[in-house]
């Protein structure tokens, strides 16, 4: 597991751990994955059946266009040459509904020629575009954990209108997308997302209202972001029904354990 | 010019310097382009205007599904972070009909992939997908060469029965193609053909006639190759209608051309 220290790496590799499986989990101190060369020698020398790819450039302020976005283009293909030289590797790799927008960002641009790569590979592959999640260890920029670490502080939350749609999963129930992935012969593409979208606000209503301060929370305080699309929104129907995937939180729930982890957390 | 001294890029630097542009043409035997490091540090230290990206695995035998498809891909990378380092390069591209292919090949999905980076890029980019062509140069290995080498060398030349439709352009034309793409500021992709398709068996036919040596082609001889698509056409409404391009030679015309050529040199 690629970014098996990262935000959903963590979870993907506690589940799979709890599955029974041997699980190397690589953070960005183990190897510097934008390296082609290294990670090709990293499928030779740890001659994995699975690999789930998770690393990518995250930082919410720069991935969108950071020409960084390039190397871990680059990373992946020497994963992938890694994985045509030994043979018989299940390629998992992470994708985005950046994937979706016009114009594409680079982030965007890079994970659909990623994709377009295993397309072409030959391997057995299969891409799992991550929409909007929410859940421990959340970069504290992104909304979510925005807004619930702010009520937890006692401080008013600002946020835009929330008028956009978004399909909001717990970062365990992605993770859990890209297990079923891994363990079925599922080839090709598939969105992950409950089927559920709603208004932003109204998953930000209900994490102020688990985090005890509704009164807190400023929608329309926020201008909206340019470019920000009014629906954005993934198709499940292969995560259901070919990978028998369910989300295990609703989102009240799924709000709830996020409040609980901050509570402990956010010091 | 990288692909400088290749089968497309020789016409396309003599028409450039013709044009009265200053072009540097790179040949493989100047620089590992497939380097990343060393292709973005080609752009620092050349300081183009322009760079029209022709270099690429050619090979016939081994372009279709080589790994060596994603060593291009991590060059071309390298090319782009270039561009977006030195600023205001305008990016021209090599495409191919092979990203309209389906399954993808590794050559298609590479190709694919990079034009998909493009389009993230911010860059001023187009990207002219190659179909068929035929003329100086020819590799030996690609069916009118063969022929017309066939007939010149007064042998039979065995072909498919030759009913999949293609549009055949001089390579010359082509050239003048991504010259007009330099020239104008397109951007995306366009299709690079001359709007007239015929079955190949046509093509074939009126270069043996240009041979002077009809009665050795044999059209049937050999069977279909498994996954030739019985037509795969450019739509050439962008070339001819956003890049004012136009054909210098019809076919009967390139033809003798290429004809004359294989005669003057195939020894």
């Amino acid at each position: 597991v690629t970014g098996g220290t990262g935000f959903v790496g963590r979870p993907a590799c506690a589940l799979l751990t709890a599955a029974g499986h041997q699980v190397h989990a690589l953070g960005s101190r183990d190897a510097d994955l934008r390296d082609p060369a290294r990670a090709r020698a990293l499928v030779r020398d740890l001659a994995p059946s699975h690999i789930l790819h998770l690393a990518w450039i995250a930082d919410p302020d720069r991935f969108w266009t950071d020409p960084e976005n390039l190397a871990w283009v680059r990373g992946t293909t020497g994963l992938i040459e890694g994985c045509l030289e030994a043979g018989g590797v299940r390629f998992v790799g992470a994708g985005s509904c950046a994937e979706r927008l016009e114009p594409p960002t680079l982030y965007g641009a890079s994970k659909a020629a990623v994709r377009a790569l295993l397309e072409g590979s030959g391997l057995s592959w299969a891409w799992g575009r991550i929409f909007h999640l929410y859940g421990p260890h959340e970069h504290p920029k992104k909304v979510v954990a925005m807004v619930i670490r702010s009520l937890l502080h006692g401080q008013e939350a600002p946020a835009t209108s929330g008028e956009q749609v978004r399909d909001f999963l717990h970062v365990e129930d992605v993770a859990r997308a890209f297990v079923a992935a891994l363990e079925r012969p599922l080839v090709g593409a598939f969105d992950i997302g409950s089927g559920q979208a709603v208004p932003l606000k109204h998953v930000l209503e209900r994490a102020a209202q688990a985090a005890g301060r509704p009164e807190l929370l400023r929608l329309g305080a926020l201008p909206a972001r340019a470019g920000d699309p009014p629906r954005l929104v993934p198709d499940s129907t292969r995560l259901r029904e070919e990978l028998g995937w369910r989300p295990r939180f609703s989102l009240e729930e799924g709000l709830a354990d996020a409040v609980a982890w901050w509570r402990a957390h956010a010091a």
